[in-house]
């Protein structure tokens, strides 16, 4: 039997429940393929805080970085809201992404034929849509220097953040365009790289990079589009995307809105993988504090990010379509949590969708 | 009788027609208010690289700078395409706005009832959308320094790019705010200021001064919103918004995707206002050169551009109003250019389009 150390971090609001209820399901999955894990449960988040007073306890990080992979549930809440910046339970998530440098960032964005009407898009625009946006998550303007809130010589204040990327070294993007074209050959062979070149220097060299590396992928159909271009192309035509590759600001505001676009954002997980070491997988939601501890939470983010884990962690593909076959079956039968009811289906809290997908593993 | 001087900058692809249509328009309303105008066309973008070899020719910017207020059609084209940065068409739009120093950007965001059938979106959600986005032109990562394309001590390639913002002085950002709250003022009172200060020091800064300056206008209702929730909350319900602030980045993106929630893009005007000096007006579609000479651009975002250059550029509403009103009865008679047909109505030319809305100015 194959053994496995996977850390799980549910972190806050209804992370707890729908960690709860992915573990049970990662766990049979791999059994039924023979593998077992080995569980560490750590506070994140503001769970620490109110624990240990810091959001990433070096105990935490620990066990995280010398898992084989993590499963995180989610982080914040209005409690911690008002706190100071290195004291906010989102600076666990920078941390933890800069400190496994986990810089690709997987968010799959697809609208199920079961939950199309949940989309505020009209059917046959939503119907279909199938894509993975790459977004690279340890570089940009996320971390760039200088930044910080500084006094000029006039004694005014200025807010400065730098957007910066390299060829190679640490702020390499040539190993996020390689993943974003590998990603791409296993999908439809179609890669889109977002940027602002007609604007940003920055985005310039990111355009030249790409272009360059694209040689190296002759399967694989390369596009440049700019970011206000892609924002308002996702809602035209969102199926004209396969795969999406684009810098860590632009991929968090372009990666939210693909989310709704598919109208389930409770559904949609995501990976961040590092060269090696483990990988972090979440799913995209925040903590919901306003529905927590009711076992109303919608767990097949969570779920679908253990067969991620799975399928990109650890290799285990087999485990992993279980989980993902298991899911689709549970919809099919019509369960469907809150967030994704509509008329003549079942309405079932989160254990009930657990127990759920549990039965078609 | 009043007079105006008019700076007309047509542009590229679809640009001059419908600038020529905007003019006859303008003219009109203006004639029936007792104004008149001396129109002054002059080349920008690529018509002026094909004609003296620059984007923005020197006469061009004397005779914009001297002007009342200034019309543009669109800038850019395929041809002008691979021509390095400094030599291309859009370059026009920033010297335009960093020399006229136009800081307030305003994109009004409206989903007509004639054309709600026109948006992605199902119709009780895009139904009676009516927002207005302030972003800020002048300043932010567009004009940041340091900026460029470096060589490293390791002899490679980083690309940096600087998103800065300043609480007075050139980068200031009291100014863009203070517009704004005005602009929500006028409006149903609703401004949401969209940053991402959970990250970004540069939104910090604008945070705090959008928030100190708050007090002085206790009669709007202020929000914050994170510009990737933002991203999200205008595709799951844009009715929400009344007026939206934003830096120049985030405002690209963001007005873009509203734009195309409304599903009439060839409908959107836009005006860029100083301190002092003329304004800047115009639609904020693009020169479309696939469809440019052949009588089908839609010409209401430039004669609505022409409205808002009426009331905001000059002040004179009434003018304003008789156009915005004339568009509307040329919707309800059924008239629909190509971008914005649907069966049952009647398929019109741009210059049929310009007449139509001329019959009823
Ligand atoms: C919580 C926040 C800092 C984070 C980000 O901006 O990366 C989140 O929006 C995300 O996309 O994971
Ligand atoms: C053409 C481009 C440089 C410009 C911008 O990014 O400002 C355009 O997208 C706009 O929004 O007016």
């Amino acid at each position: 039997k194959k053994r496995y150390n996977i850390a799980l971090l549910p972190g806050d609001g209804i992370g707890p429940e729908v960690i709860s209820v992915a573990k049970i399901v990662l766990q049979k999955a791999g059994s039924l393929e023979g593998l077992e894990f080995d569980f560490q449960e750590m506070p994140v988040g503001g769970a620490a805080l109110d624990l240990v007073g810091v959001p990433m306890p070096e105990q935490t990080f620990t066990a995280a970085k010398q898992s084989d992979a993590i499963l995180l549930g989610a982080i914040g809440g209005y409690k911690w809201d008002k706190n100071e910046k290195h004291l906010r339970p989102e600076m666990a998530l920078f941390y933890l992404r800069r400190d496994l440098k986990v810089f690709a960032n997987l968010r799959p964005a697809t609208v199920l034929p079961q939950l199309v009407d949940a989309s505020t898009l009209k059917k046959e625009v939503a119907e279909g849509v199938d894509m993975m946006i790459v977004r690279e998550l340890t570089g940009g303007i996320y971390f760039g220097e200088p930044r910080g809130i500084k006094i000029n010589e006039n004694g005014e204040e200025v807010g400065i953040s730098t957007e910066i990327y390299a060829a190679h070294e640490v702020l390499n993007l040539d190993r996020i365009a390689r993943v974003a074209f590998e990603t791409a050959r296993k999908r439809r062979g179609k890669l889109c790289s977002v940027d602002k070149a007609n604007v940003l220097d920055a985005s310039i060299l990111w355009r030249k990079r790409v272009t360059a590396l694209a040689s190296e992928y002759p399967d694989v159909e390369l596009s440049h589009m700019y970011v206000d271009n892609a924002a308002m192309q996702l809602i035209r035509d969102p199926k004209q995307f396969d795969t999406i590759v684009t810098n860590n600001i632009f991929g968090d505001i372009l990666s939210d809105e693909a989310s709704m676009i598919t109208g389930s954002i409770g559904m949609l997980p995501s990976a961040s993988l590092g060269e090696s070491g483990p990988g972090l997988f979440e799913p995209i939601h925040g903590s919901a504090p306003d529905i927590a501890g009711q076992d109303k939470a919608n767990p097949l983010a969570t779920i679908l990010s253990a067969a991620m884990l799975l399928k990109y962690g650890l290799g285990e593909e087999k485990a992993a379509k279980r989980i993902e076959d298991a899911v689709v079956d549970a919809l099919n039968k019509g369960f469907r949590t809150g967030d994704i009811y509509s008329p003549g289906n079942k309405l079932v809290g989160c254990k009930e969708m657990g127990d759920e997908v549990l039965k078609s593993v």
